[in-house]
C-alpha cells in the first residue's frame, strides 16, 4: 500500500499545500485563499476540505496518509500549541489537535521559518549538511536551525528566532518585539528601506535612488548592481550587519552552512558576497571556512518542511 | 557484572580524574599533576598509568570499563580530534585513539566547558532540564549547550564558544581569539579587571579598590557588596555586557535555563541579579521567563561530564 504526507504552509493571504509520497517525491501543488476573518474561525475547516477532495480525487484512503505537516507564521509548542498569529487575526491554540479531528489522520505544527529550514535540508541547498541554519530574509526575518539533523525547536519555540539576534548596541528605534538593535531592524526588506532612507536624508549626494517613484528593497539592489554608489552604500551596510549577526550565531550553533532564502535573497550573488566578507572578518576562527548558499526551493520550501516533518 | 567508566578533566596544572558506576555514582576521585613538557608527550601515559592503578587497587577488570571520557582545554572534532592546545605546548590530535590503545578500553574526547554543561545536566543545576546553556566564567568565558539532551558539538568544533559571542560593535582592543567585542572581553575575570581599571582612570572619584594591592574580579566583586560606588559601576557593566549576550543566545537556541559556574560566579546571587536584570531587558518577549541558576557541582562539573558522555 503507498503512503503519503501532507505539506501545508499557512500565510497571511495564502495557504500553499503539497500532497508527497513517503519517498519524498512532490505529486501535486496547490493553493487555497487564506480566510483570516472571525478570528480565523474558517482556515483549518477550509484546509481539511481541500485535502478531503484531493484524497478522493486521486483515490487515496485517509488509512493511507502518514499525517500532514502545517506551517505558521507564529510560535509553536510541543509540535501542537500555536501562540495567537498577530497576522491571523489572533488565530492559534490547539491547531494540530483541531486540524486531527477534522481530517482523521496525525497532523503536526511547526513555525513556518522553521518548516523552511528542514526543506532545504531535506531537498534544497542543505542537502547532505547536518547542521544548517536558515535565514529568510523577507518583510521580517526569520530563520530556522538544524542541529544534527534534527530541527532546533527551543524550550520556548524561539529557536532560531534570528531575527532578534541584537547587532547594535545603542539603537533608538524600536524592533517589532518591542526590544532595539535586532537584526530585523537592518536586514529585513523593511530595514534595507529604513537604511536607504536614512542614508538619502544625511546628505544631497545624488544617487539614481531619488528618481525612484517609491524605495523598495529591490530598488535599493537594482540600483547598486547598476553601480549607483549611495545604493551600494546600503547595501554594504546591510551585509555588514548580517554578515556580523551570523558570525555571533556561529558561536553558538556552528552550522556546516547558512542557506538564505526569502524575497530580499532573489537579489543573488551581490548580497551573498556582501553577508560572506563580513561574516569572515567576524567570524571567530574555527568557524572562518563556513559555507554560504542561496536557497534553492523559493516558496516550495515550506511545503516540502511541512511534509518531511512527518516521516520522521 | 558492576560496569564502570572514567570522567577525566585536563586543566593546565592538574588532570582530575573520577571513576563512577554506570549508574552515576562517583566512587573515587582524585588528581595527578599535568606534565606538559615536550609537547605534552607524558599526559596520555600518565592518565593511563594512574587508571590501571586504581583499576588494580580496586579489583576491576578492563572488561568491566564501559569507557573513559576525556575534558581537553580546546576545540575537539567527532569525539577524537583534539585541536593544538596553546596550554599545553600543541598537544593534540587523535588523543582518543592514543588513550584506548593505551587503556584498552573506549574513549571519548570532549572540551571541558562542553563537558561542564553535560555534569550539570546529568547531576548539578541543569538536571530534568532537556535544553541548558552552561556558562563559565574563569579567566575566559567558555560555555556548552545541550539541546534535546545531547550536546551541541557543532559542525568545526565550535558550538557554544560563547565567550565569542560578539556584544561590542566598536571595541578597539583585540580577543584572545584575534576579533574584537567578544563576551569574554567583558565578562571573564580578566575583563571585569580590564573595566575596574578603565573606569578608576578616568576620574579621581574616591574608592575602596584604589586601596586594594592588586584588582582582581574578587576584589571588585567584595568591594562592591561592601557598598563601594565604583565597584558596583564595574558589576553593573558586567552583568549588562554578560546579560545582552546570554539574550542574543536565546534566540538562537532558547534554553529553559542558563547555569553559571567558573570562577568568576562565586560572587553568587549578586552576580546572578545583575545578568538576569539585562537579560530580560533585551531578551525576544517569549524567553523574557528563562531561568537562570548558579553552577552546583564546582570543579567536579568537568569529570561528572566526561563519565556521562560514556554512557548515551
Amino acid at each position: 500500500m503507498k503512503q503519503y504526507c501532507f505539506g501545508i504552509d499557512l500565510g497571511g493571504t495564502t495557504v500553499k499545500l503539497g500532497i508527497f509520497t513517503a519517498q519524498g517525491e512532490l505529486l501535486q501543488k496547490w493553493e487555497i485563499p487564506t480566510r483570516a476573518e472571525n478570528a480565523g474561525e474558517y482556515i483549518l475547516p477550509d484546509i481539511a476540505a481541500s485535502i478531503r477532495e484531493v484524497l478522493q480525487n486521486n483515490g487515496i484512503s485517509p488509512e493511507q496518509v502518514l499525517g500532514a505537516g502545517l506551517g505558521v507564521p507564529g510560535a509553536v509548542q510541543h509540535d501542537r500549541i500555536v501562540a495567537p498569529c498577530v497576522n491571523l487575526n489572533g488565530w492559534g491554540g490547539d491547531v494540530a489537535g483541531r486540524l486531527e479531528s477534522l481530517v482523521g489522520f496525525p497532523v503536526k505544527a511547526v513555525n513556518d521559518a522553521n518548516a523552511a529550514a528542514l526543506g532545504e535540508l531535506w531537498q534544497g541547498s542543505g542537502k547532505g549538511y547536518e547542521n544548517v541554519v536558515f535565514v529568510t530574509l523577507g518583510t521580517g526575518v526569520g530563520g530556522g536551525i538544524i542541529v544534527g539533523g534534527k530541527l532546533l525547536r527551543g524550550a520556548h519555540g524561539a529557536g532560531g528566532e534570528i531575527g532578534h539576534v541584537k547587532v547594535t548596541e545603542d539603537e533608538t528605534v524600536a524592533c517589532g518585539c518591542g526590544k532595539h538593535g535586532c537584526l530585523e531592524q537592518y536586514a529585513s526588506a523593511t530595514g534595507v528601506v529604513r537604511t536607504a532612507k536614512r542614508i538619502l536624508s544625511e546628505s544631497d549626494r545624488p544617487s539614481t535612488l531619488r528618481s525612484c517613484a517609491e524605495i523598495t528593497a529591490k530598488a535599493v539592489f537594482d540600483e547598486a548592481k547598476s553601480g549607483d554608489a549611495l545604493a551600494n552604500e546600503v547595501l554594504d551596510f546591510f551585509g555588514k550587519k548580517l554578515g556580523y549577526g551570523l558570525s555571533i550565531i556561529s558561536c553558538v550553533c556552528d552550522p556546516d552552512i547558512f542557506v538564505i532564502g526569502g524575497g530580499v535573497s532573489k537579489a543573488g550573488r551581490i548580497i551573498l558576497d556582501r553577508i560572506e566578507e563580513s561574516f569572515r572578518k567576524n567570524a571567530f576562527p574555527a568557524c572562518e571556512g563556513t559555507r554560504f548558499a542561496l536557497a534553492s526551493l523559493g516558496n516550495d520550501a515550506g511545503i516540502y518542511g511541512c511534509a518531511r516533518l512527518m516521516l520522521d
